[in-house]
């Protein structure tokens, strides 16, 4: 096998433990934890199907690679809660080597197109880089409140940390963020996000 | 809300259900058996890294969806094996129906639209759709191969029921058939799978 295939191989097999890193949403139905791998598979799905929604042209296979890939440096740097404020402080230095040791299982062209990609939804600039956060603000929402917002219960999320996450989806989409407004407004009036 | 939305929300929340069809596959490193939504999401980010190999040229945005699209059904019908003689009689039956229940929760265009690619993915006749099954192949493979072929030990395959599946992923890939035909080689080698 020629080294370019080989090295492809060997990073399609490594991204298979991503299946393996687990959030703090829970899957509908009460379900269990969900990972990282099936966040992503469903955040590209939603992408697709919402798209006439983005507030700006985008170009929708962008976007769907950038959901696909956008975990994988959690494969070696693990989950951090959106609204885990200790561990978001190290997040970044975690991230930034997770990065360089997986995507350079890759040849160095696709290094390099990968590493661009995640860098680019992380810089949260362009607008198929808002329209992805706007999925992963999206889905994780949308399990939450299928099951009585109980993610947000049990961690005891407070109305300006879930506002502080949440309110940047209208930077990818005024239409979607509506939804978003109006489930977090039910969930404060019902108690399942706290006040302040 | 306005109806189209509601649609498309109710659809994004019903396919979550895909993320408890599991398969008979189990992860690299041993682990537990994998679900059709992490075996999507791998496929697809596998079909784009390795779409220089397809036979023909293709829209990698189409493989992509398609991908992530093609195992929605086994919400309702299941995942059938792809060695289990029985089960694979009814598949199409089952299969049909749950197509018409899950993709009538989308809006009509959007119903029509993943029908005819679920539908294209099935007939295995267009370009991208046998490079999807090239992956839809080589994925489960890849990690079997990972955990000393196990799964096939297990079930007691045998090299014929191997070749009968994996042979078409050269329909897809010629380059991609010489890894496979070498891995099956392999394990038919060390008695992992069966001779006859």
């Amino acid at each position: 096998m020629d080294e370019r295939l080989k090295k492809q191989l060997d990073f399609a097999l490594e991204i298979d433990k991503e299946k393996n890193i687990f959030r703090q949403t829970h899957l509908s139905g009460h379900g269990r934890n969900e990972n990282d791998a099936e966040h992503a598979w469903h955040m590209a799905i939603m992408a697709y199907l919402l798209r006439e929604y983005s507030n700006e042209v985008i170009d929708i296979s962008r976007v769907m690679l950038m959901c696909l890939i956008h975990d994988i440096v959690e494969i070696d740097a693990g989950d951090t809660y959106a609204y885990d404020a200790e561990n978001l402080k190290t997040q970044k230095a975690r991230e930034d080597a997770a990065k360089e040791r997986i995507f350079s299982l890759l040849p160095a062209d696709q290094k390099a197109e990968l590493t661009a990609l995640f860098d680019e939804f992380e810089a949260y600039e362009t607008a198929e880089s808002k329209f992805a956060h706007a999925m992963d603000n999206l889905q994780p929402l949308m399990l939450n409140n299928s099951n009585g917002g109980e993610d947000w219960r049990n961690h005891g999320v407070t109305a300006k940390q879930v506002h502080g996450r949440q309110d940047k989806t209208r930077l990818g989409s005024e239409q979607l963020f509506q939804v978003v407004d109006s489930i977090i407004n039910d969930h404060v009036a019902k108690g399942n996000i706290k006040e302040e």
